[in-house]
């Protein structure tokens, strides 16, 4: 199996995409290439950040993953291609695989050196294309880079807890299709930090008491159906176990949404209070 | 040929769908994953059930259609998998399905009861994951459900005949990226209804006195080219076969389409009158 | 290899795209279908023209291209089949093809003529999909076709020099993803008018003075760092070799984009003034 994921900011309407995996299956024909997103909000490193993380677990061992945003070279960013958890990943060094690097320690690093390998006026999806292939044909990082130590971070808002450890304070990073609001505060966090004490999620002038197991674990009886519960706000961790602010069979466009009905938007704060 | 089709509301910004083909691949490496969509408006079983129906058919015997809308498994809704015309679908029973079983009788029903062998802390997803790719192997239903005999009847709006056998009355169902109004009155129903009667179709205080056989289908002469018919109203049945009211070379976003220009919108009655 | 890309003004929400890939996958099940994009603005055969001139060159040769927009067969607009610099084409003879042709002498171009020896009530991409199914396959077009010489022009603004070859005036005709703006002046016939002058490139009372030869081809040094160059203007030749007009790290739903701030829209003149 040689399967190669995408991720950019490029949108469907262009040929990016296509031209894209034009080349790529040009240069590898036996290549499996599926999209995880072209919809990432241009030049946010921070969407796709939280993206590749949510998603790269469902793929096998193996899968290298192209990340074109803000994947321009530049003095700045370098292009890097990494090893970790037995899955590649192919970038600017722009702070996108910091939230990667957090939990677990690369197994390669490498600064791509093969830019003057290629034909002149070389794009730097040419690039990409030219080292996603080889990875997936199972060449080594060290053909195409050198090996190197480091890899910037994100200069994003980072979960932390308070000095007492009685409270966590983090920020919506990401509202999803649905207006749900994901934070960066993660399961494996409250449980470090709270070590088994109960909690409640506060934001605004408003809070939840209890995590949900699902989007519809709502008590019903003879007395209330689901349905009655449509609207109903919740907590609970998503598949890539974030804390995440819902309301039960939201609907942005009619109804409403976490985002809409609770007036919660990137970047706000959302605690948890320990008791 | 082992193939997987997709019909969701999850959106393709978030990583919801690459997470779901990744799962697919992983589970069964061979098989072929093709969209049908993942912009059914979220929750809208109607909507999906329109799309499932007019898709299908164009897939060989055998492709197995996963149905991403509405899944959460609940004690209303419990996952079912079905056998019909030699093809297999999974979703939750929400009634997304009845389109099709009012048609023809279905081979095999299955309530899925795989649930407890999978590992703990599997998503809605999960499970259709194992059993789309259990059917693609060419694994049978009973091996993953237990057999029943009904699923439940989307409670949505039927066409119907008039007592004295004079009319129908049906409804707008679907309006499509063109700003086409598709109803959910079939050829076969005017046919059987009708018995080769003359009709109009009429719809608020418009009507229509032909059926198109296609889009362009406008006398021209030397007088007249397709260009003067541009912005023409016109009635057709689609691939599907239902009755769809539309505006020749619409466009939603510049001169129009049927729905903004007749004022046509879902759930608006139409009638055929016959002569 | 066996490559049929898709460039459409289908959308994604409805079924067609999923059902043509049906029909694809069930008539060359080998087939390998690629989207270039299914968001061409409707019936828009210019839009569609720059886009597959972008695209067709990041696939190998063999590759089948499948055009459905403004694909309705009239006696206006023929169903035809083009052999082009050993890539294959499939559409609406409406001028779409013109972009290509203008470049290059065709190897064959075919009027398809199969459309009664399909099933009655049978689509126009029904017939697409046959012929695109018989070339992938390695069929010739002599089978599904009547040869022809000519191609229907697109009848669109063409770029021109001015009768002393002192400058070139021509339009903005696709506006990308990111807001950019891209002319039909390609280099090529910049360097054939201008034999190596120095040009600058005028739109409205702007003005740019270089041609950059990336995004980020901006002077940086202890002073300016490429931070202190985002919303700058810039002039550039894109993949497909034509002047684009770009704003740095621009982004049209937040700091805007060349179309937004430098009020450059779909079909304004730009001209090239050589010194």
């Amino acid at each position: 199996m040689s399967i190669i994921t995408l991720t950019t900011d490029f949108g469907l309407k262009d040929h990016f995409v296509g031209a894209l995996k034009g080349k790529l299956i040009t240069e590898h024909p036996q290549a499996q290439i599926i999209d995880i997103s072209h919809d990432i909000d241009l030049f946010n490193i921070s969407q796709a950040s939280y993206i590749i993380n949510a998603a790269y677990n469902s793929f096998p061992k193996g899968t290298v993953h192209l990340i074109g945003v803000d994947s321009e070279r530049t003095l700045e960013n370098k292009h890097i291609a990494m090893q970790w958890n037995d899955h590649y990943f192919i970038c600017a060094d722009n702070g996108i695989l910091s939230i990667l690097t957090q939990k677990i320690v690369p197994q390669q690093i490498v600064e791509i050196n093969i830019h003057d390998r290629l034909p002149e006026g070389s794009s730097d999806m040419d690039v990409f294309v030219k080292v996603a292939c080889h990875l997936a044909k199972g060449g080594t990082l060290s053909v195409i880079g050198k090996e190197i130590s480091q890899i910037k971070e994100m200069s994003e808002l980072q979960a932390t807890a308070a000095s007492d450890f009685n409270s966590i304070k983090g920020y919506v990073v990401y509202i999803d299709h649905f207006g749900n609001c994901v934070t960066n505060i993660s399961k494996k966090f409250i449980a470090e930090i709270g070590k088994g004490r109960p909690f409640e999620v506060r934001f605004g002038t408003k809070n939840i008491k209890n995590i949900h197991r699902s989007y519809s674990d709502f008590k019903i009886s003879e007395k209330f159906t689901l349905k009655d519960y449509e609207g109903e706000r919740l907590a609970l961790f998503n598949e890539a176990d974030f804390l995440e602010i819902a309301i039960y069979k939201s609907n942005p466009s009619t109804v409403g949404s976490a985002t809409s009905l609770l007036g919660l938007k990137f970047r706000d704060t959302v605690t948890i209070q320990f008791k």
